[in-house]
């Protein structure tokens, strides 16, 4: 359910390279053609254009493109552009390293990627960062950790249980066959009830429950707590709206139980109100219109009463404007 | 420097499969024709034997080798003739299923085996478990954890330690690349060290150091630690002879520093004294064989005024020890 399609007659590689090249040099560039080729070919098709980009020319084709166009266009077009493995290193990294509350990055990876996906992004993370995204992830935390000591004592006991939350998350190799085991979801709603109910929300069965099970064993786990307690988990995690670690624990939550419906809560928080969070917008576009595009479009615009694209074009412009509409598909419409 | 070496002309999968297949019928069966062939072919070959020896019998070939041999020697020839992976898998999961302390086990797989070795195993695991090898160890241990509150408070702490040491180390995908920093490696000396005086051993910082950063990032920081504070940081973690969880942290330390002197060590334990430890020893020649058992012969031969082939010909007996002995390399001497 991808809004994205490729084009049906596509030109080769070094024909999108000639035009891509063209569309840089001499005065102004032409966001148009960058658009219409990019915004048009599948993965593999963008990284071949890539590689032959680099042959023909000697230079990155991400480099070419940083010289010619900036901003938030920028961005989208790069994001777009990069390898699924390797935009996740590059977002992962982003997220890691100017780490702030508030920021579900890497939850969003970690939680609603295949367990092979997660692999080869960590496996991109180590060849482009010369580091793992594990240790990374523990050790900057633990500066943040450090960081705050001096400020507010309440961080002591917060940030250790968010590595706590977070390494399984990056670090686990989820099991992902079609097994599960009713019993032990029986039991290990109890066990989160019991967690939840008591208010020890950083309760280390809570973190190894959703850090290490399989999200086909979460989804029985979750809808066991649903039948069993009357209501759904991510309501009782709703005890204190502002709490940083229980709004984390509720995104893991949905990001495994539902994620077409998380993504569409980050497009909507991204463009409600005023202002629009282009980071999370594009962040979202660029990852999801290849995969599940479709079926979010679908829930926004079910749940806000307005096509996503509308808003879209409400909120941003331009090149910008213009890249994102392709990528929802709009000309479909 | 493996002590195992494949015949250099090797009989086809279909004259092996036959072979084996003549030495388990009838009355009686022939041990030396089993160790005759299976000691001596490759991982590659043994698994062609194996799919041979399923397509002509119908039959599992491990299954026919329970029926026909036992004890020592069935556990010998069978996880040897496992594929490393599938080897790796059946160790761990023994030992995440019945721990008890003492148990290196999955110290020894985790920190030993290259990334990808412990991520094929982790694959391998889940295709023959149906779930997470990270799953079973964070809930096991914790199993062993309620279980031990009732008879002593003194886990109510340990355990939660184990948890975060044995599960980094299960789950992390560590970086393998050459890239090390050496002011890291001073930094994180330095925060070893002051732990370590502090005799805070689970303090959150070694965990994480011993966790997540690389083997090569490891060796320069625990020779910085030598260096710097003017012991091995071993010795410093020597404190309490009879605390089980110095002597995990040591365990680590020594698989990651110097892993043939960690193997030597683990053999010379299980022949040392009364009685053989024939698991701990059969692991060892198993897994080891076609990696670096001659290294580990050396250095027992040294530390021990005495060959190991030697010294388990004391020890073992009958087909267990011609077995052993033919992965060794006996012959050669």
């Amino acid at each position: 359910m991808a809004t994205f399609r490729a084009s049906q007659v596509v030109p080769s590689p070094a024909e999108d390279s000639e035009r891509l090249r063209k569309a840089f040099v001499g005065l102004g560039t032409n966001e148009r053609a960058i658009i219409s080729i990019l915004a048009h070919r599948n993965a593999a098709q963008r990284r071949r254009i890539r590689e032959t980009y680099q042959e023909t020319y000697g230079e990155d084709l991400f480099k070419s493109l940083d010289k010619e166009i900036s901003g938030d266009f920028e961005r989208a077009v790069l994001l777009w552009t990069m390898d699924p493995a390797e935009r996740d290193a590059l977002l992962a990294n982003e997220a890691a390293t100017k780490w702030y509350p508030g920021n579900r990055v890497l939850v969003e990876i970690a939680c609603t990627r295949s367990a092979g996906e997660l692999l080869s992004a960590k496996k991109a993370y180590q060849a482009r960062y010369k580091r793992s995204l594990e240790e990374v992830v523990a050790a900057h935390i633990k500066g943040d950790f450090r960081k705050d000591i001096s400020r507010s004592k309440l961080h002591i006991s917060l940030v250790p249980m968010v590595v706590l939350l977070l390494f399984p998350l990056v670090s686990c190799h989820r099991y992902e066959g079609p097994e599960v085991n009713v019993a032990l979801a029986k039991s290990e709603a109890k066990i989160l009830h019991e967690a939840i109910s008591d208010k020890v929300y950083n309760h280390e069965e809570i973190i190894r429950i959703l850090g290490t099970r399989s999200k086909a064993q979460l989804v029985v786990t979750f809808n066991q707590y649903n039948d069993e307690f009357g209501n759904p988990i991510n309501k009782d995690l709703k005890h204190d709206p502002k709490d940083e670690f229980l709004a984390t624990l509720r995104a893991i939550v949905r990001c495994i139980f539902c994620p077409e419906r998380y993504f569409e809560k980050v497009v909507r928080l991204a463009i409600e109100g005023l202002g629009t969070d282009e980071n999370a917008l594009t962040r979202i576009i660029a990852t999801r219109a290849e995969v599940d595009l479709q079926l979010i479009k679908e829930i926004y615009a079910k749940r806000n009463s307005k096509q996503l694209d509308q808003a879209i074009s409400n909120d941003a412009s331009g090149d910008y404007e213009a890249f994102l509409l392709e990528l929802l598909g709009h000309e479909e419409n």
